[in-house]
């Protein structure tokens, strides 16, 4: 049997910017639209030109996709010509490959949102997607209100779909805006679209979560005949959400019928970097993870239920509908038993400390970084810090330097200009091969701009470690994030810090506590001391 | 025509309670039992009498509910009667009217996790439904693993479901246990069940949220005939989740089908307490509402997009599926960069401010905020920050004070006892009423505990606001959160801070530097000058 091609269409930059809180900066769209395209999705919708600077600057300088990227923007208005209309020309002129076009196709929007006939909108469509098309560019027609059209008038909804369709529309997307039409009826009414001539080859869908329903209603949609899903990674959007990307190409992918009825651009080998891609989204929105989430969530292979957890240590299969490796995630088994000492005794090994089987240690360390854990720690992603904590337990880290006290002042005044100015200030004592050092410096950069309390501090902890200097001079912070978070019954504050040092490696430490300033300074210090157990050599006497 | 009833089963105590971080004190379960049995559900599960003392202690003094109480368990074992079973007796012993027991349809599992053989298991179900049916319980039959059960070896499959159903269960659960049945599969699979002669008015749906369809799985299995449907509040569960009971009860209520096929014991009075219970839930495990959920979330009936915000304001059916009020949520038109005049006059008026179409002000604050977004500011949950941004704008701003310096220390080392303690303290200086009040305050709270250099501000700066003390003394910082940005082309530090009073409001501002301390002073001054501009009267000689 052939399988047949389904198209993924992502629309993270621009529905997905939709979500309440998010808006990307131009380099996070880049990175966004990079990562999309390492995934294998086919079209990268990537903002509306025209519309806002952010949107304009990423068309402006796009990146290099294999993905079909897409400028977004709406039908021409009536009353004037689609080579006439400047919104319509700000698309155009982002110079990408396709262009998608929102347009209405529910009769009592046309009159009560835009106010203008019927005839006028059907022509509106026509023309402009004409427009694109003699411009030399694949055209999309986003159907917006679909179903809801079809439902009040299914003889004008389809005109407008006609419209799209005889102007030379690649796609023709059915979208259920308001997110509001059931899985049953999405299929039903998509079959009942290519029963009236549109072929299922040129129709996609879009979907909203309203109901908690966007990826059932897409997929209601492919086995009807549509060929093109469109959604955003981790289902950001408007309201409740878009359809899911994450999980419609894990589903498309792995879970039949789909599996074998149809193939998408994204292979087995890219479908490994899911949820790292779904991670990096987070990371850039500062958004903690959601556990729960289909196939990438921490918890999604997480087996807590006892008569679970001992079937899966028998056989995965179990209790597992998919092998997690499959989508690049973990199983996760309560630490207390052995599956959690051969994952710790791994993850050592990773980080080269050689543990044998069996060692009371390894209980000891699993012991300590649950405990850690729920005071807020997190070592997922705190390697560097992961590796600290393991050695303390073993023995194996030397003390290079103590720090004895420190301090940090905030100030904000009026300088002689009468404007408010703040300065930070840092003195930091340590005690270094035998020695009391103190440190002192200030959070002003090479532009005279206060960079903050955190930035002294590192400056002044960096500024005098004796013997270990010349180690940590080609160390340098390069990302710095904060969390509040729960540890035990009381709001904290964690930081996480990614250093690099000049031979190109890059580590990530973590510190928590109540107080931020505190917890970015127990960051910069495991920091550091993971730099001197890699270049520092033998610990000095520092006690 | 008359509707049918559908029975909603509850077992956020027993099934949410594995979702991984969460365990519930027993006056929690209570007080989950008593939200849930307001709404209307049927049947509350209240957890496994004897499996831990949590679940023992809430069933000795179980709340007196309308809905059926519902202790869970498994079916006896191989070698015993279920006489004779301590694990099946104390589940009985709990003496509630229903108990649901769980057993084993697939074939596969029967062997490699029980490691008995086929009949004994089928005797195991008959036998222990039987006793629980003689104790003059009403007896529920969770089939587990039951879809794939049924795909393996259908024969067997049907077996047990019938041993259960000849013994008297009243119910017998289909339980997509691992989550990895497509919804379309779940409706095939049911109907198949009836075809076979097991009543749809003795079926029930349980379903779980690996692939994001758990609501549409119980759907399509409510469409095919099961009679009785499984979830949790909010979505809790083992792994990804068990079906939103949430979401499902709304969708039942509200959208058709359903609507007008069935009818559930929620009435449309207690369907507008729905959002109301799935935020108890959050509160009770300490989470952030998820903003995106279905029906409840804060950003379920957000119109972010310039064009969606525009045709609201003409006609609220134009892009909302559902009126919000219908499960006790409201509308919510942010702010934003993609917003136009319409959106930015509507939220104007929400914040009782009135400005006339085409007000050139209009357009300046815009620009305003277009540019502080570029500078990593964010407006759509920073409201009360927004409307100040507008009132400056407008010249309807009062000065109430002026902040003339500040100064924070932070401070670590050791104490008298050798160990290292840190402590912060913060000298605030503002100008109230023509004159000049120093206020200094520590960061220690009432355990001893060392809040941070942002705590210490705050009570310094709230400490001493001559005649705007009183409007200000009922106000406190309920929630902090940190992000690290781009504002132009340097990484600065956002903080967003929530606060409340005593008369139940709610308001958020934001505040952005690369020093985070005066990203915190600034969110903080804002949320008091918007308490004061609500609550503080005229404006004070401060300039």
């Amino acid at each position: 049997m052939t399988r047949e091609r389904l198209y993924l269409y992502d629309t993270t930059l621009r529905d997905g910017q939709q979500t309440q809180g998010v808006s990307f900066s131009t380099p996070e769209k880049r990175k966004i639209a990079e990562t999309l395209d390492a995934l294998g999705v086919d079209y990268i919708e990537g903002g509306w030109p025209g519309a806002n600077p952010t949107d304009s600057a990423f068309f402006e300088d796009a990146p290099q996709t294999r993905a079909m990227l897409t400028a977004f923007g709406m039908t021409k208005r009536a009353g004037r010509s689609a080579q006439n209309d400047e919104v319509l020309a700000a698309v155009l002129n982002a110079g990408t490959r396709a262009v998608c076009l929102v347009g209405k196709t529910y009769d009592f929007h046309v009159e009560t949102a835009l106010g203008i006939t019927l005839d006028e909108n059907v022509e509106n469509i026509a023309k402009s997607v004409a427009h694109v098309v003699a411009e030399g560019r694949e055209a999309l027609f986003d159907a917006e209100h679909f179903f809801d059209g079809w439902k009040a008038n299914r003889a004008y909804a389809l005109e407008t779909l006609r419209a799209a369709h005889d102007a030379g529309a690649r796609w023709i997307v059915l979208c259920d805006t308001n997110g509001g039409t059931l899985p049953e009826e999405v299929g039903r009414i998509t079959a009942e679209v290519i029963a009236e001539g549109i072929p299922g080859e040129r129709l996609g869908i879009h979907t909203h979560n309203d109901t908690e329903n966007a990826v059932a209603g897409s997929l209601a949609a492919v086995s009807a005949g549509a060929r093109q899903v469109q959604g955003t990674l981790n289902g950001l959007g408007e309201r409740c959400g878009n359809a899911n990307l994450t999980t419609l190409i894990a589903t498309l992918l792995l879970k039949e019928p789909y599996a074998s009825r149809y193939s998408i651009g994204v292979s087995h080998a890219s479908l490994k970097k899911l949820t790292q891609a779904s991670r990096m989204l987070d990371e850039i929105l500062n958004r903690v993870p959601m556990k729960q989430a289909p196939y990438v969530g921490a918890s999604a292979f997480a087996h807590k239920a006892g008569l679970h957890a001992s079937a899966i240590l028998k056989d995965p299969t179990t209790y597992e509908h998919i092998d997690p490796g499959l989508v690049g995630n973990a199983r996760v088994i309560p630490m207390s038993n052995q599956a959690g000492q051969s994952n710790l005794r791994r993850r050592l090994a990773e980080a080269g400390i050689t543990v044998d089987k069996g060692d009371p240690a390894l209980a000891r360390i699993l012991e300590e970084i649950k405990l850690r854990e729920d005071r807020g720690y997190t070592y997922d992603s705190a390697q560097a810090s992961f590796e600290l904590l393991a050695r303390r337990e073993l023995g194996q880290l030397p003390q290079f330097f103590e720090v004895k006290r420190y301090k940090v002042t905030v100030e904000r005044r009026k300088n002689k200009y009468d404007q408010m100015v703040s300065l930070s200030e840092a003195v930091v004592v340590v005690k270094v091969d035998g020695e009391k050092k103190l440190s002192v410096s200030e959070s002003m950069d090479s532009q005279g701009n206060d960079r903050g309390p955190v930035n002294a501090l590192a400056k002044a902890l960096a500024k005098d470690l004796g013997s270990y200097q010349q180690a940590i001079d080609d160390m340098r912070l390069v990302d710095f994030k904060v969390r509040i978070t729960q540890g035990g019954t009381e709001a904290v504050t964690r930081v996480i810090i990614d250093s690099e040092d000049g031979q190109g490696r890059r580590w990530s430490t973590v510190g928590v506590s109540a107080n931020i300033v505190d917890a970015s300074f127990e960051a910069l210090l495991d920091a550091i001391t993971w730099k001197l157990l890699r270049d520092g050599g033998s610990a000095g006497g520092a006690a």
